[in-house]
């Protein structure tokens, strides 16, 4: 018997679908599309996970409402942490918040194929990555180690926050990871005073870029306090206010993932 | 007669304060920060410039409305462009924009000192550069090899952008360089229609901060749709708007830097 190939991309035993979250650029919300986008599908019934990548602002255990270290047993295996259904864990709970974190690329790495491959995952449907924004050695291990169902971007409306984002749509078609589509993100202010719609950051601008590239435009998320709020306080929107607009515009992402990746049958295998 | 001792910070000829700009996190609105307050220092009557070193996400061609390359001579002097009155080069520029920047540690190093060294400056009171968000090379690069007048921070009000500053706050205090102060950006936004004021990003939290780490509050400045529209125009909202709330803010802004450089006695030299 021929032993199996050893192939550069190993998938992560019991985990159907790796999803990874992306913006060129911080700021844009995407540890908030990634934390809402997790509990959607969990709230969906789906078995749910969220690895924060994100080196220079790991987010994710705050955002969950979680701030902790996962007990880790003696053989360097992390129990995840779970909030609001969805198991977690978080390259900012192996080192001190207050440091500074200047991590070099094999540091980056080292630490997200141990986020990776020495979590107790379990049965997952759907492990959401929350790469950090640039490119770099985070997006470089997770698109190069492990097999990913597609990636979603993340942007703001407004040309500057564009202009960004076209050079990390082109680092995800050279590494050839399937491309699930784009998010507005900031998209349009309601007054809650008057409903007076303004757009603060302008509007629009990502429908037209996800056209430019022939990619998924998978919608928008207006500007909500109730995002940030849930974000600083640990109860994400789609769990606070899961009728209003921003969770609806979750829910409706949610059913855009699934409905990808059945298509391209990693689901329910 | 000795030979002069070679110091490891070498200042820039002609240039009497050099001010850095620095977000830990991207997205937060710094280099609209850096191109606001040089376009403001220069409407002050001093002679301004700004050097884009954000290699993630040079936008300050962008926002100054001239985004194409400089004129470089044969010896292989840049020669700034000028917008609003004010000197500036960008790592940008550079480099083709369509194509995804993955810049390592010394070409990050050689194209900032690049920028510093090779730019024909002329004389300024003020340089004002705008870092990349995070903690790396372009950073060290310019913290080490030339003596900065000082560094301001640029925050949201929110906890998890808070969360990730203060790891860039540590590492400038222990590269020693003098602190100017913190600005809270995306403050407050009032509605146009009906002067309901929303705190959407929360508010707050940039004073509560600076005051933890004992620094000045610089200000903070209001969400304001044309701060966006200013910047994907290329006419920064001190330009087009100058009474306005925000453009206020600005000017109040580089009152403190010119108070806070003739302070450290570095101007006027």
């Amino acid at each position: 018997m021929e032993p199996k190939p050893i192939s550069r991309k190993e998938p992560l035993p019991g985990v159907k679908n790796i999803v990874a979250v992306y913006a060129a650029k911080g700021g844009v919300g995407k540890s908030t599309v990634a934390v809402n986008l997790a509990v959607a599908l969990a709230k969906q019934g789906f078995k749910a996970g969220l690895l924060d990548a994100d080196v220079h602002g790991p987010n994710i255990p705050l955002m969950m409402g979680l701030n902790q270290r996962p007990p880790v047993s003696d053989d360097n295996k992390i129990t995840p942490l779970v909030a609001h259904g969805v198991k977690f864990t978080s390259i900012g709970v192996l080192k001190d918040v207050r440091l500074p974190l200047i991590w070099r690329g094999p540091m980056v790495h080292g630490a997200v194929q141990q986020l990776l491959r020495d979590t107790r995952w379990g049965d997952l449907d759907f492990l959401i990555v929350d790469l950090p924004p640039g490119t770099g050695d985070a997006q470089l291990t997770v698109t190069q180690t492990v097999p990913l169902a597609g990636v979603i971007f993340v942007t703001t409306p407004q040309k500057v926050s564009l202009a960004d984002g076209v050079k990390g749509i082109g680092m995800f078609k050279k590494l050839n990871v399937p491309v699930i589509g784009l998010i507005e993100n900031m998209s349009g202010f309601t007054c809650p005073e008057c409903h007076h719609v303004t757009d603060i950051f302008s509007k629009g601008g990502g429908e037209k870029e996800a056209k430019n590239w022939n990619m998924n435009f998978l919608g928008d998320i207006p500007l909500d306090p109730n995002i940030v709020a849930g974000g600083d306080s640990g109860t994400p929107i789609v769990v606070s206010h899961p009728s209003s607009p921003a969770a609806t515009a979750f829910f409706k992402i949610a059913d855009q993932v699934t409905h990808f990746v059945k298509n391209v049958s990693f689901i329910g295998g």
